[in-house]
């Protein structure tokens, strides 16, 4: 039976007169407020990538700009290798629906080297994820059920908050074994870090997101089905705008860092 | 007296059948240990997307791709807004040197509109700019002669550290006006978080940069001439690649976030 993940981010070959262009469809089980979850979007240009024939080692770098709503239905993913070195590729993209871009980015891929290697920072301090509470988010975020979401602090609650941070334990729901399209969406589970400030939705999305693979397919295969640690703040919140950092943790493993910058509007 | 800083980035137009297309040339001021630096590059597209006669407000996010080496001489910016919404736009934009992409990206314009604000974060602990002393890098690093740098932690010396936070008071040597494209540069003038660690100068640059923009037009007016504080940190090192996240504060104002990928090969 295949993953509703998998299902998610499948993607066909479309005839073209010029350059590589591949069709996803949105998946109800992945539908945000409006539009599809941006974290499954960026996933689905993962996966697009991975299966290109000419693509080189594995996801170092992403960033997606979400520039206009995406609407239920299909969509076209329009890739382009503008650049092959010896260790590492560079992307770039856009996504079209009906002959408008919806969504515009770059990524850079590459092969993993051996060298010298540390991680400074160290994982925040959680209980096991089976001493931790799951939760759900409200009814009407579908993406959300298809994770299991327990949430060390900085959980959705109807209070507000000084410190915008969340720490919560994820895994896909059921569970899946973890690869670069699912860390990729992962990066994008953190809920817009104004929620939390507020204590209550309010009209808030991703602009752009970039993630950092620091993973190896490798690491992530030892990973399997686990669930990860994932942490998020944000720094600044002022003229409709604030940034959320995150960092994506398998034990002592960080996995991913991710930066995204979020468009909000204040409750009404 | 044009300053050094707007020599560097001025643009000129370039005729062409399609398209916005805007000529810079590599300034010897600016040159690091091959190519260019990459700040100010990065700088070059802020200044020709505000030059461009539909921009939509002020900078809010850029993400650079560095995709081959840029080789000192002329290089052209082809600029596209790809849709401009009530209160942002969205551009993308590749670097061409001869027929062939040596750097691409994206960028996020938008007006400002009067929210709720917070900054979470403080800036980090230091004595005032003129306690500090300023350091120079090595002679072959022209770039980091046009900054006034006094490093509070993390300057380059021969010793190796554990941890790779640099806090530094940066400014334009001789003083200029902050505005954009010069908050853009300064994003990209913490030296690779590798020398810090190894205490020594290792083969590394930046693969791709991503800066996002906080400040007003009217904070940075107030800003003036001032030293910039700012700090960096790495995450993970590790196969060929580490990340590099920073801020810069003007007093207790963040003026802006930055989030970079860098590579790099271990000394020989």
């Amino acid at each position: 039976m295949t993953h509703v993940f998998d299902e998610a981010i499948v993607l066909a070959p479309v005839a073209t007169a010029a350059g590589h262009v591949v069709r996803a469809t949105t998946h109800p089980a992945y539908a945000n407020m409006v539009g599809p979850f941006g974290g499954i979007t960026a996933a689905t240009v993962i996966n697009g990538i991975q299966q290109h024939p000419d693509v080189l080692g594995d996801p170092l770098a992403l960033t997606i700009n979400y520039v206009a709503p995406i609407a239920y239905g299909d969509w076209d993913l329009d890739l382009q290798a503008v650049r092959t070195n010896r260790t590492n590729q560079h992307w770039v993209f856009t996504i079209n629906q009906e002959d408008h871009i919806v969504a515009t980015g770059s990524a850079v891929f590459g092969v993993v080297r051996d060298t010298w290697a540390d991680t400074e920072p160290t994982p925040p301090e959680a209980p096991p994820a089976d001493e931790v509470e799951a939760t759900d988010f409200v009814e009407f975020i579908e993406w959300a059920k298809q994770y299991d979401k327990r949430f060390v602090v900085g959980g959705l609650a109807e209070e507000k908050n000084d410190d915008s941070t969340s720490t919560v334990w994820l895994r896909d729901q059921p569970a899946r074994p973890i690869d670069f399209p699912s860390l990729t969406s992962m990066a994008d589970c953190f809920f817009p870090r104004v929620f939390l400030r507020h204590g209550a939705y309010m009209p808030a999305g991703t602009i752009s997101l970039t993630v950092y693979f620091h993973a190896t397919a490798e690491e992530l295969a030892a990973h399997g089905t686990d669930h990860v640690l994932g942490t998020a703040r944000g720094a600044r919140f002022g003229h409709g705008h604030f940034d959320q950092y995150g960092q994506l943790w398998s034990g002592d493993t960080l996995l991913a860092t991710t930066h995204q910058l979020v468009y909000y509007k204040d409750p009404a």
